[in-house]
């Protein structure tokens, strides 16, 4: 068994990767870090838990990597960079579910986080986590930066497109809509169910720190520097994310042919469905599973294309994308551990 | 007292009328048309209304227009043309809730309507009621056709800048989103709790029947025409709407200016309300309200503003305003009968 | 105009106030007082007011008492008594919507509250301000205690029944259920939408402190001791309030009669509403509404009753009795200002 | 691998089946029943199973039948005898999770359910597949009839104290509580979001058909005969379920020796879990997996006290513990197929 330690156990994607690690065929958890708990039951945090036995243990200890064959850390950004050089110099591998190791460029980093990233040579060896497009890197990796939950819907809907040249390189809008649990379980008022629930707004604006992620990506798949719009939602729900992605196809291309070409691209890709054209993805379909569904739509008038693409924004926005990661990383089956289907309804 | 009847008043629309103009200081509601329901009490349907006194009659029996000065239509579309041709033969005044005499060109609605729309001599006695627009008209019509949902949110906010030619005519993009509520009362797995609660989809895609409404006026408005593209999505919410309009800018224009122009457009329009430069409208502000709240964010990288607009669908989306084009019909003050602040939380 | 100042202005049931109050037809709301937002404009804090000109003032300055005529307290237990003798020795009027001035005897207070009640001169003087019970005393009163939320429904649906001698005297039994706002504005995993949306269970257990409440008001009516078990239940929603009680019939009675019994006894009264044996009151009919709605259902085999009694949680259970109090101490109409009819749907 | 066909797979329970059966370490799903999507792919009906390849068929054809090992009916009651028929007759086993095998007097079923049940030989092979109490019976079963949602929650929570003499038998009062799953996939006013949402209030009542069945288990454990006061409600959410039963202690009985006993009887059951003394169970701990949690509270005051048990009516309440009876009778782990933890947040 491949024994995993995960610092930062108890925000949501924490708790999400115990579910689905403590029922992964080839993982052993060893190791829940956690600051503000240690010493306690993992179940006294989370009740669903009840019957687990794991208890919470102080992350600066070296003990809680040195169990460990695979560390995955889910902290707030800023905070990853002693765990990972610790890591690396026990000859462990590492899955980074924060931003800190995903911008390439430190200044880009710092003046979108307001804080010092790591220094350039930690930062190298890091592989930018999107499994379907990057698995090669991804399996020869210490260390992966998994992607942020928004760059998820987006990078998959664009970079193939972008990398056929059937879209329009400037003027890509997005209109971006996540369920809470996004914000993480600390306490705000855009998290008191009163003020959330039938409540509907922007947030974020006018630049969502998400944005520095996706220009990079999208930038090198097109060689060519990228500016997009993106406008982030709040939607009165827990888990589920949708992005509304509008664009100008390239002379020569039209709805029908992106979504062949989607469908091209895919289909050896178990975890991206692209639905039949002229279908939306529902968020609730994805919900509970590692699955990204990917619908287009035509606009002929405009010449435009819409593409909607959903997420479930904890697993394949975050714990189950860091899941698949890890088993890229050590050669097992990509699906390994992964929910085999969403909970509905 | 002014003497009211709503035809179509079982829908969410029509109880919504009720419940406003049987509050109202000039109103008198007399009679309440229900071609399922005629001869039950009102609240056997709607509960909430327990202690009303008044019963449903057949709405093809003259009477029901006859007793009335005002007639409110809240009907599906197809159905408004009889009613309107008896209600105007009598000399009285009419407010269509329903898309029938909101679209100039019969062509174009019996294209997107898939039914024949008005003769050309009634559909030229009706006026567009977007009232803080067109306010002049709709105190010298007889007949009013009262905006749709989404053509509100989005004409509020763009009217003005198309007016004084601060956006770019071509190339907007328009993301709406709206609670259930939008989808009236009748049973289908769009509005089934266990299939939309913790969902959210786009749908209605890719020509959603608001577009050419929306292009007529905005066509009418910038002396040119004007083709959008439009994407709304499913909210699991019951009561709210929110668009987020993707604009790019004409020269000298920013997204400053664009703000004290909004501003300065409707300081006098007690129901729209263009709130600080850089903060979101939520749909919860305006819930239980006539207000739509417009919000402006500026996206200098790419020469484009980001307008954000929320209204109640049912209310300044539907019977709210319907109340108001009443109230300016027969010279009352704007504001009469109409709720003075919404329900929060 | 009756000039009105409210302190604790910026919680819900506060801002509730402020919304109705603003809109009464004898009412001018002269001061908001919040100590945490002295000085800034009522609509920063809660900005569906947007456009109000109310500024919150610090409530310890003797002004906010002196410009009024009735003082409304909407505070957190055990901060009322200095407000309510610095306003009686003014000679204005209080409505209390707190809990300190429910409990008559001072040792019960203490023992449920943790915190020493006002001294027994004080005390007296206060008028427990269920409206329809004890309408009479209020109109004469200088102080009201306003009762609690799950004491309205309660009370409203057994004192009837405890003063014809219908039921039992022992052996009650209530399940209640609450929507979120009931625990106000403030942060706790309770009101984080993620964990408590599609959640439900039962809170404050085995004791919470309406009890002392419910059971003096009880065995007043009753003129025996009554000690009830209660069970108060969170619900993932916003508003709304439903009591499920479990009653045995005395001799003679049955659920027709307890039925008619209470159909006679609330024929007057404006906002209790006895709906149709064998039909369940919906919160939703009374949301956004002064309303309590009470059905009976029979359960012969076991000689039993069950009473559901529903309300708005922040209306008829909080700031809507509130102002029908202040209604009935100044000799106003008792539906002055209060909303016509809930907000459906 | 044994081979299970589903009948009625298109109902919420039936694809949860689907869900946890395709998961399953020994089960290959033979077959997907349903008269009304016979020759659809599944995944049309229940897109978030896209790229699931099953089909559903004709399950009058014996086929369905003759190729399975065990047959799960998830069908309305009064469907189930020819099924049942069918496949005793073939030899093989069933699980029905409909009512017609739970009640063993036929005239109860006929009064309570308006059609006639099985054939008595035929009801006489039936085992009330209620897992934690009747093991031993299920294990020899052919046939099992699944216990229902409600009397679930209250049965495991009964049945123990019963047999025990710890609680009085006459006075038992249960307020429920469920999700809207409960109601099913099929279209009305109690399932429409808008109306439902934001929404509580009770149904089914006075005598929802849920009793008999209780009544029934109750009674036989408790060796006399039992008749409960039962009021089930509807909350706005979609799954989970929670039982607040309020119970007489007899002599020489309380709380902590309740909770102890609870303690001692479950020590050995996976899936049902006794918390801490004076916690409630929350709903969402227990969503989306097999578990039943069950708290328990004091009321020394009046010598009672109050259970609270908690399922995911669509888990534990149906499909879970239908795959939990499976696994008895074919002498599988008890565990096999079943969700690990539950899905939280």
């Amino acid at each position: 068994m491949i024994k995993a330690s995960i610092i930062g156990a108890t925000g949501y994607t924490g708790q999400e990767l115990v579910k689905m690690l403590s029922g992964h065929p080839h993982i052993e958890i060893v190791g829940l870090g956690s600051k503000s708990y240690a010493g306690e039951n993992f179940s006294k945090i989370y009740p669903h838990f009840r019957g687990i036995d794991l208890i919470c243990e102080n992350p600066e200890n070296d003990e809680i990597i040195d169990k460990a064959d695979i560390i995955f850390l889910a902290l707030p950004h800023g905070l990853s960079v002693p765990y990972v050089k610790k890591a690396l110099e026990k000859g462990k591998k590492v899955v980074d579910l924060g931003a800190d190791f995903r911008i390439k460029d430190r200044d880009i980093y710092q003046s979108w986080y307001k804080t010092q990233g790591p220094e350039e040579d930690l930062l190298e060896k890091a592989v930018y986590g999107l499994c379907e497009i990057n698995k090669e890197k991804i399996a020869g990796a210490q260390i992966v930066a998994n992607p942020g939950c928004y760059p998820t819907t987006i990078l998959l809907a664009l970079i193939p497109l972008l990398q056929k040249g059937a879209i329009k390189k400037q003027n890509i809008i997005i209109d971006s809509k996540s369920g809470v649990s996004g914000a993480g379980r600390s306490l705000s008022l855009n998290t008191h169910l009163c003020e959330t629930n039938e409540d509907l707004k922007a947030y974020g604006l006018p630049l969502h720190r998400h944005i520095p992620e996706m220009e990079q990506e999208l930038s090198l798949n097109a060689e060519e520097e990228i500016n997009i719009t993106f406008t982030p939602h709040l939607i009165p729900m827990t888990r589920g994310m949708l992005s509304t992605i509008y664009l100008e196809l390239e002379e020569g291309f039209t709805g029908e042919k992106v979504h062949s070409l989607l469908k091209e691209f895919y289909k050896d890709k178990h975890f991206v469905r692209i639905i039949g054209e002229g279908e939306s993805p529902h968020t609730k379909w994805v919900s509970g599973s590692n699955y990204c569904d990917i619908g287009i739509f035509s606009d002929p008038r405009n010449n435009r294309i819409t593409i909607l693409s959903a997420i479930d924004n904890l697993i394949k926005g975050a714990s189950g994308q860091a899941i698949q990661n890890m088993n890229i990383m050590f050669g097992l089956d990509e699906k390994a551990g992964l929910p085999l289907w969403g909970m509905y309804p």
